[in-house]
């Protein structure tokens, strides 16, 4: 059973350490997926759009569309991607079959002082505008399927609530009754060789998304 | 087996009808397949482009992009879209595993003559600039994997031609080793009303594509 599931939150909140794992985890469990974070979709299909709220908004429904594409052909998305506007979200869960929203929650605090790429400081002393959390709002989600409070728990934990929610609707079999089959391949890191060896796209730094 | 197939040519040169049959026929196989119509990737993914070269490669790389991200999940990608610049066209088939190109080959006077969608006519007008065959180049394909004449074959012509090259490559099966299922649906409207009720996309009228 397809369905698209969205991980929304903070930069630095955990959505792309969250949805390698998960995405790692279905396709041991021999599932059909496709990992869609926002640093590649920007990349590839949003090159020419900035950070404003319309520009992040088409991005959003970009990504939304190709989910609706791979969901209508049974495989499952599994989106990283800040979102951060709640009437945006909707639109895709409306979409979008069976669509389960992720809240990655975490104080901007918490998220700050990870600063992963370095984005909120350079925020902060003002070089970079528009920015989540700082000079943007970020909507936090309403009524999301599930909630990972990522500055509390472990990352096993998070993951752990994420796989029994899968679990529990069926999305996804449970372990035990599903052939395992070692993945090791990082499908992202495949995907941004195939694509920057045919100058398709720039190497992917560390820099904004979403 | 997972492939992609692009109908490329002349605005008016058939690419629409033979994708949106081979389309159907496919499915009627039974096998996992998407409708990539230009304009309908022109409205969700590419609003904010215009028919500059820039712009045009843009759009056909994207469309290579999601073909790709079909592909790699073994869903077919059926494609029609002008993509009128050659190099573009061969970086889209280095991504893409199986491409396989159908250069809808017709001479520019028929297409013009046929003028399905009146553009020809505005076009030598002078009320829309860069248009392929007019006042912008239509670089034909070298070597593509299928030509088709439109102006000298039937549409079935035409059609049996691409799928006995497609059941020679093993590609699709044969049609009496199918269990043929009816395909009423037709898919493309599907998309174009799902989305429209959603608000994503303005209908889809007589435009420009591509």
């Amino acid at each position: 059973m397809s369905f698209t599931i969205w991980f929304t939150g903070l930069s630095g909140s955990g959505k792309t350490t969250l949805s390698r794992l998960l995405f790692r985890e279905l396709k041991c469990r021999s599932l059909k997926a496709e990992l869609l974070d926002g640093d590649i979709i920007r990349t590839n299909f949003s090159q020419e759009l900035g950070f404003t709220k319309k520009d992040r908004d088409i991005n959003v429904r970009r990504i939304g569309f190709v989910s609706y594409l791979l969901a209508k052909n049974d495989v499952i998305s599994v989106v990283a991607a800040i979102a951060p506007y709640r009437e945006t979200r909707e639109q895709n869960r409306k979409l979008i079959d069976s669509y389960v929203e992720v809240h990655c929650n975490c104080p901007l605090e918490t998220a700050e002082r990870r600063d992963v790429k370095g984005l909120y400081a350079r925020a902060r002393a003002g070089e970079i505008p528009n920015f989540t959390g700082i000079s943007d709002p970020y909507e936090e989600p309403v009524a999301p399927e599930i909630v990972v409070n990522t500055d509390k728990e472990s990352v096993s934990e998070s993951l752990g609530k994420i796989l029994c929610y899968l679990e529990e609707k069926g999305f996804v079999p449970m372990a035990h009754e599903c052939q395992m089959i070692p993945f090791t391949e990082d499908d992202e890191f495949q995907w941004k060789n195939d694509l920057a060896r045919l100058g398709f796209a720039r190497a992917v730094g560390p820099g904004r998304s979403k």
